[in-house]
């Protein structure tokens, strides 16, 4: 019998909010601490922040990457039941609280999280330190919480003050029920190399495959015959702290620039996030040297340095709620300044569709950091390293979740983005970067391998600069509403081709698509006359030229539908979410997407579809709402009364 | 065993929207018709619209107003069980749709509603056309939903456009699940005086008394031994129309003033609506001429007829739902027009706090209506007839709701005002006016009797007048910040005397209010420094004046929670909601209220106080959050980066 124990560590966190963290456990599973951090105490071992506690102990069984069609695969293809069971899943792909999500669904007493080389390895790079590869008893750290967007989890909707009314802990939103742990590939394959039962499918089988053989005492799956988990938590509210610096706005003090980025790390965070916190001291530098000159911004500009992200988005997200009606009213954007780099390839940017082109027109200043592209400029190299370099275009990203963004975009409605500089994602397939929250994310990985000469995380700077910098200073926000128009066809298209997989449920029950079609070319023409009639806009008139930036600052915010998507009441974006099977990705029309998912296996068809045509409806009537915004404060098409 | 038997009309609403409105009926009750209106065809009869269908047949349980009091009475004190019966409740005191809520709790399978002289019959007056009591064979019409303000009832939350989903009947918003129908009182005494029982309490006789006398048959209530009820009902989906003029503001077209009142009516409408539309006529006859001079607006006027009020508010509701996003980005106040006039005594006026002062500054500059009292404004007037002369102001109301304005101030937080004429409220005891919703609301019953020099409804006309004209004219928006931190302190004060009811729960369970007053303080102080500053404010920088007058707009919706009141998704504003025990009044912090209601009976009592402070938690974070939005954009009490 494999066991896996865990000896405790106390970690504590101060907060300027209360908010409920994952504080005591127990691990025997320590990494070895990389050279010259040997004196270094408190290190937090690797632990599943807000696991469950617990002694399971039964039957492991191995689910791939614990997504949801691993689990459909399980227990509709291999017919395994992992009621009971404890689980033993691979890191990458989904967020791994999905993982945990779906475990708890399928009835699993614990899951063990492992990084496998298949995933964090890349090819032809050693171990750290001396390459950037994972070493084998390096784990992943991170919370395994499915708050969609809460926040505190025990203060839902409400900032975590000391005056708030906090929930019993069988109320919190999001804490796993079951005990989870992550471990490194070294003690993986311990476990993993007494798995009874037959072979995996080929599609499952990681680095560590070797392990997953054919054993004795295999009954119904690929099992090892019982392990233990013994997880020893312990819950406590405790004070974190958001550090926020103001420079005041010259001559619209009321419009808010967020540049936001978490400072929380689990160890090091030489990656994760000081390579992104840096950036943000980079741009209040270049402010500070700038108002030395003279200069103000035109609009208020915000840096928020933020705490406990790695808790679940915790500060900002009550930041955020502490703040909800000065920034539906007032907040122009929010850029994200988390992790700066995760590859050392090209850029990367997740962005709502109106920044597209503020993005291209940066990129366009800024120079390429790249050794032997002298004179090129960052959007040149970027394009030509794109996946896709016979786009006319770089390619850009949705947003999805996992960082600060969320609940400013998310939930509130603010347009927002992130860039990066990320690897090869056609060649380089692991996920994340390989020593993503262990103890080697040093400041050395960064300066020995990733950014030699810092010119990534300079160039990344001037990306996430130039955007604060243009949007707080443009005297008409640099913002295009047509770029939004053509991805809401394009995810209107998308959305519609997943429907039409069901060809003959959608004439059975009479699903159409035309009011989504209907909306998007609605708000197509709508955006096209707002950008036409900016063109001739008097700028010396200042309430002309504000009344047009407020209609492109309440664009975003017109998508926020009040109720929320079902059982998401803090995602409230219609157009974009975080998926429902894996945080990290954006998802386009997610009500419909979820309504869509699976719908073939529905108990109840027709009340499937049924939602799947009310999704439809709440998408389209958004998408008219929206283009109502951008039409005339008084519309033509009105009644006036003529004297 | 009496009968009441209803025999059809069809009833045809036109629509903007298609909604969902009761439709067909049965009935024999048809009002006598008034002298002049013979030959008036397709009068409908008293009917309740939203009925169920049925034929419940039962014994009969008086439950005198229906209210949430006397179930308990019933129930607790009397031991009276309403399960399977039939209840006849008399009208008044509370929203009729809130008597039937409460007979469908109390497992009924039918209710009656009469129209008792006691509530229903002033003193000294001839039934109409003598005089403008209810005669005996009039009934009061209404619909007997609970939508909290959900609108179409199929739709909820979005417009019922051609495209919109609906939901089925079954999961439809607060249609009654049981026939509900309005008799007069000359049909009334016929089931009333066989009832057997005993007599019920004194409290509980009105003028027909008389009639539930101990009689034979009784067993364990006064009861009438059966009755049968024949509601024959159809639901549809139709049309309704609104129709809306809009002035295009000449300096800020992008913020709204708008005065709604509907226009739809159950009969002739003399009183509601007319009066009140006749008041919307002539306020856009007023600005048409002043159009013709010159005159343009400041901001934009719009002025809305409404369809579909009498069931469920729905065309203001669904123009709201429709127009959600622009009107919260852009509306500052939203005047109400139903009834202008339900007395011939003084004015009463109900709105926001924070349009108090302009209240009093209008009234001072319209002349009293009254005979006798020329040369005295309004205001004098007003103040003389109130209830309280000692005080130093006339008495200004919350809003509750039971007109258009509760999508607009309750769901959406635009702050709204309403004024009408109303009876002496201390002598005159009646329920709303006598003739209301019946045949005898015609226009001669206010020509004779309630404004026969239509010098009242040129008051409320120019009270309802001047609160939009200087809405929409003056540079910085006339509202009283410091009158809402007033009432805020007056509110919290009255809730937590609520509380203290329960002293000794509360020590119990640590229930403090010291978060609320702390709150409500922060309000005051915050409410006082932005009048200073707006005291010194540069008129003249265009900006500027935008500012604060989107501090003062922004205000109202502040106290928008998007989570909704517990249960009443669409009921938003946590310092105002209509009661949950009577639609038509307002209950100041609501959330609050409710969870302490009956709280001595909750049968897990820590669970209830948890709720109590859970409430007092969100109302004193609502506050704050309110108080941080009136403070300078830029709070001074921030970090500052200094060059």
């Amino acid at each position: 019998m494999a066991s896996v124990r865990f000896c405790g560590v106390s970690v504590c966190f101060k907060d300027r909010y209360l908010i409920t963290i994952k504080a005591i456990f127990k691990t025997s599973l320590a990494e070895p601490v990389p050279e010259g951090y040997e004196d270094v105490a408190d290190i937090v071992p690797p632990y599943s922040a807000f696991s469950a506690k617990g002694q399971p102990e039964d039957e492991l069984v191995y689910v791939n990457y614990g997504r949801t069609e691993d689990f459909f695969k399980l227990e509709r293809e291999l017919g395994i039941n992992c009621t009971g069971k404890i689980l033993i899943a691979r890191y990458g792909k989904i967020f791994r609280g999905n993982k945990v999500k779906n475990a708890v669904l399928a009835g699993a007493k614990g899951i063990i999280l492992f990084s496998d080389p298949a995933d964090y390895w890349a090819e032809d790079v050693e171990p750290y330190p001396k390459g950037w590869n994972l070493p084998g008893g390096g784990a992943q750290r991170g919370n395994v919480l499915n708050l969609n967007g809460a926040g505190d989890p025990l203060t839902p909707g409400y900032p975590a003050k000391e005056y708030t009314y906090r929930s019993s802990l069988e109320d919190a939103v999001g804490l796993p029920k079951i005990p989870v742990h992550p471990i490194g590939f070294h003690d993986a394959v311990h476990l993993l190399q007494n798995m009874g039962g037959p072979a995996p499918p080929d599609s499952w089988k990681g680095a560590l495959n070797v392990s997953y053989r054919i054993g004795p005492g295999f009954t119904d799956g690929f099992r090892q015959k019982k392990v233990r988990m013994n997880i020893h938590t312990n819950n406590q509210v405790t004070r974190i702290y958001n550090v926020i610096g103001w420079i005041r706005g010259a001559v619209e003090p009321d419009r808010y620039i967020i540049l936001g980025g978490h400072r929380d790390a689990w160890v090091f965070g030489g990656i994760d996030p000081v390579s992104g916190a840096a950036v943000v001291h980079e741009n209040v530098r270049a402010a500070g040297k700038l108002m030395k000159k003279g200069w103000r911004p035109r609009r208020t500009l915000i840096f928020a340095s933020w705490d406990a992200e790695e808790f679940g988005l915790q500060g900002s997200t009550e930041w955020a709620e502490d703040n909800a009606r000065v920034l539906q009213e007032r907040a122009v954007a929010y850029i994200n300044a988390d992790s700066a780099i995760e590859g050392m390839y090209t850029l990367r940017v997740d962005c709502t569709p109106s920044l597209h082109t503020l993005v291209y027109d940066i990129t366009k200043k800024v120079s390429s950091p790249e050794e032997g592209e002298e004179g090129m400029s960052l959007y040149e190299s970027w394009h030509k390293r794109d996946n896709w370099p016979e786009k006319d275009k770089p390619w850009i990203s949705k947003l999805g979740s996992g960082s600060d963004f969320e609940a400013y975009f998310i939930r509130l409605g603010i347009m927002s983005g992130r860039a990066r500089y990320t690897k090869n994602r056609k060649t380089e397939r692991y996920s994340s970067y390989p020593v993503y929250h262990s103890v080697y994310e040093t400041y050395e990985i960064v300066e020995r391998f990733y950014d030699p000469r810092f010119r990534r995380l300079e160039a990344v700077a001037r990306v996430r600069g130039g955007l604060i910098f243009s949007l707080a200073d443009s005297a008409v926000l640099p913002l295009d509403c047509v770029e939004y128009a053509t991805s809401l066809s394009t995810y209107a298209n998308s959305i519609h081709q997943l429907a039409k997989k069901h060809p003959e449920a959608m004439q059975q029950y009479a699903v159409s698509f035309d009011s989504l079609f209907s909306a998007a070319e609605n708000f197509t023409v709508a955006a096209r006359d707002f950008h036409q009639r900016l063109d001739q806009l008097d700028s010396s008139n200042a309430l002309a030229v504000r009344m047009v930036n407020d209609q492109l600052m309440y664009l975003e915010r017109a998508f926020i539908d009040p109720l929320g998507l079902p059982g998401r009441p803090f995602y409230r974006h219609i157009i974009f979410a975080p998926s429902s099977h894996n945080k990290y990705a954006g998802e386009s029309f997610p009500g419909i997407y979820d309504a869509l998912f699976d719908i073939e296996n529905a108990a109840e068809p027709e009340n499937a579809w049924n939602e799947v045509k009310r999704q439809i409806s709440i998408a389209a009537f958004t998408v008219n709402a929206a283009a109502e915004t951008l039409k005339p404060v008084v519309s033509e098409t009105k009644t006036s009364i003529h004297n």
